[in-house]
């Protein structure tokens, strides 16, 4: 048995109450009602890295989700790591869908039942509490830093001012996300791209104002017909999006990276039917689910609003509609490049009778990893030591708008998180699995071993 | 001058005094909380009526939004006129933009601003005022049964279900709707057509429920991708319905109609400015305005649901959404037939892993009236006593359901009315000019003269 064994093994029961406590905080981050929850997180949080040794802890950003910066006591002239993580949580409704309270840790058949159990407090936790494990054994030769953010479900906002003045807190050897689940349980996984975004709205307006359908019907463009016909342009039935110039920029994953995702166990059948719940899978059908899942960019419609929406009939041309829709970028998309072509291919689709435009609500690159960084080859080797399985490369569909500011010192960002696929992040009875956090606390304290040149 | 001159030039002022009376009731029919005061209007109609002499008066159809039915002193043997109007108002929302207090009605200009002042309630009024001033001259042998309905903006229930009941009620020599205006001040308009309507939700499914756009976008079925392409499918950019056979059992208006529509003052390039507030009118290019807003069908879309529509950006992949639609339809087409027509165009236009299904929300068969009915000769002469020029044999785009309700007792029906087009009906500042209503009494007291047979 390893020391980081031991130390699990000992100190288990410790370690679950003190997350339990970490979990009853409801850090709400996207209504204003828990701003001071999430204080109150932040705040237990600076506590407990003091008592750990950090020596210099700083809420930074601001009175509101500050960040949490806390750096372990100083080790000249050996490597830096920051570990990024999120101390705020997704709201918790719809309230009555949970089998135990949201913020009243509760565990059954091995999980941890709470919102933020996974996403991220849970992460966020094991690596906490690996570094006291190492520190137990008398600590290992690294910096550590810890930028824990309180804003990561509602837009980062703090962090990302935060790092504009502050690049200094990023440089560094290695930076860790645990923001993400295994591969399937067992199959531990580095997530080695994620997709970027751009949100927008497309205006559509056609009329001074709503008209009478029956007076008018039959001569005044209708601005929801005219939304209709634009977005219908915007992407083929076969799913190739029509936005000229999208494509130019999409870089082929590698060979080696495309076998590896034919290894991955994956039933695309009963994914279809009982993960994605439809009756057929879409997209462009000469590449697999997870080409259009990774390597290729969406366009979305989201919902679309104007007009009339109420309970029954009203006759209305209505003058203006507005759709609500959001690309997912891939290496080596840009998002100020898909601004302009999107707005382009708006300003081209539309009919001269109509004024259409186009406002970016919010936008970030996509990121992809470099594999044979020095830091990824040792999360390997800590994950094969402690899982008894490499984790496997995959990439993400999603977007994580941080991750390009972690990036910006130059330090190579390692992605590898302790989930699991049915987590539930975001939704009620969310968990984590305890023996996924035990587990996480010997990877990452074996990450920081080996970051530290001990063998 | 004639006696319904005379008696309209003493009376003017008490006339006045009445009409504001009645505005004064705040009859809003499409809201609960105005029950009671559309209950008063009625009880302030069946008193007037009866103090007019109407032997017979009664309210029908029940406690709430009753039918107003008087019938004058019976003169058998002669012809029976049918009068149908409303007393019920639309809502006088937004408040702010009236100039004077909707249910305070106002003299300005020589108009009387309140809600209802056009639609209906001073068109029915001066329908009663005519009544009464043939009665002041001796009295004309016809027997008028007024039937004055509570729920015109509501939808017409409680008379539709009367009518059910009491065929009876509709049966006579005339009926006479006087809910529209003149074509043009100076140019008064008989309506020989209306159109029908289908209004409907067309709803798309494509997964049990909502999903991530970022962990599923790419392989997930887009409800609102899918609408958006299924509506795209349903007209064309040049403005051709394609719904197969809509156009089957369209009718051409005959050459004398169209030649007639083509003599009416009409400037298009202001038309498309100032009333319709358009950069260009759109539809059946190959078609007059005239024949497009009067004699074609129309696919409109109102509103769009489903999915994410409140502020800032969500990152849904809708499982379903549904746009609330209509078709309006004209002779000879048949609700029934276009309903059917719908369903299948939708069914068809749906790809197989959507769930499509149509929801029909209400549906009434356009009107072509005979021309060359009896009543709607006198009708043209009286005009052209009064006004001195024929009225215009016009049609309107739009629907009133119930007029094939009142047509069922095989009475030629006549519209014709006493607004103007800019009397701004549903909309602040709703308006009625004084010296329509008289020239009303006048052009109706005439008209019951001439269906009494006096010359």
């Amino acid at each position: 048995m390893t020391d980081l064994s031991r130390f699990v093994a000992s100190e288990r029961t410790r370690m679950l109450d003190e997350l339990k406590a970490f979990l009853r905080i409801p850090s709400v981050s996207t209504t204003p009602e828990h701003t001071d929850d999430c204080r109150r997180a932040a705040e237990w949080l600076s506590n407990h890295l003091r008592n750990l040794g950090c020596g210099r802890v700083e809420l930074l950003g601001g009175e509101h989700h500050p960040v949490v910066c806390a750096e372990s006591t100083p080790a000249p002239g050996h490597p830096t790591i920051v570990v990024y993580g999120h101390y705020d949580v997704q709201p918790a409704d719809p309230l009555a869908l949970w089998r135990s309270p949201p913020f009243e840790p509760t565990e059954r058949d091995g999980n941890l039942y709470a919102r933020g159990a996974t996403d991220d407090k849970g992460q966020v936790f094991a690596i906490i509490k690996a570094f006291e494990a190492v520190g137990a054994n008398g600590g290992v030769p690294v910096n550590l830093r810890f930028l824990i953010e309180g804003q990561e479900e509602s837009g980062s906002g703090v962090l990302f001012e935060l790092l504009q003045h502050r690049p200094d807190l990023v440089r560094g050897d290695a930076v860790l996300v645990a923001d993400m689940p295994y591969y399937a349980p067992g199959w531990p996984a580095v997530e080695v791209g994620l997709r970027g975004m751009v949100y927008a709205e497309i205006t559509v307006r056609t009329l001074e104002g709503d008209l009478h359908s029956g007076l008018y019907g039959g001569v005044a463009p209708n601005a929801h017909e005219t939304l209709v016909a634009l977005l219908a342009k915007l992407k083929s039935p076969d799913g190739r999006i029509r936005i000229p110039g999208l494509y130019d920029a999409v870089a082929k994953p590698g060979k080696e990276e495309r076998e590896a995702w034919k290894q991955l166990p994956f039933d695309e059948e009963r994914y279809r039917r009982e993960e994605v719940g439809a009756k057929a899978l879409t997209g462009l059908a000469r590449y697999s689910v997870f080409e259009r899942l990774w390597a290729l960019p969406t366009f979305e419609i989201h919902g679309i609003t104007g007009g009339f929406t109420g309970v029954g009939a009203k006759t209305v041309i209505p003058a203006e509609a507005t759709a609500k829709v959001s690309l997912r970028l891939v290496p080596d998309q840009r998002a100020d490049t898909v601004v302009d072509q999107l707005m382009h291919a708006v300003a081209s689709a539309a009919p001269p009778y109509a004024d259409a435009s186009v406002r970016i609500l919010s936008k970030a690159d996509p990121v992809l990893l470099d594999v044979g960084s020095a830091p990824f080859g040792l999360i390997d080797r800590a994950f094969q030591e402690v899982e008894g399985r490499r984790p496997v490369p995959i990439r993400s569909g999603g977007s994580i708008p941080v991750v390009p500011a972690l990036a910006a010192g130059g330090a190579p960002v390692v992605m590898a998180g302790i989930g699991l696929p049915d987590d539930r992040l975001h939704a009620p009875n969310e968990k984590i699995a305890l023996d996924q956090v035990f587990k996480g606390v010997r990877v990452f304290g074996r990450f920081f071993e080996l970051m530290a040149g001990l063998e």
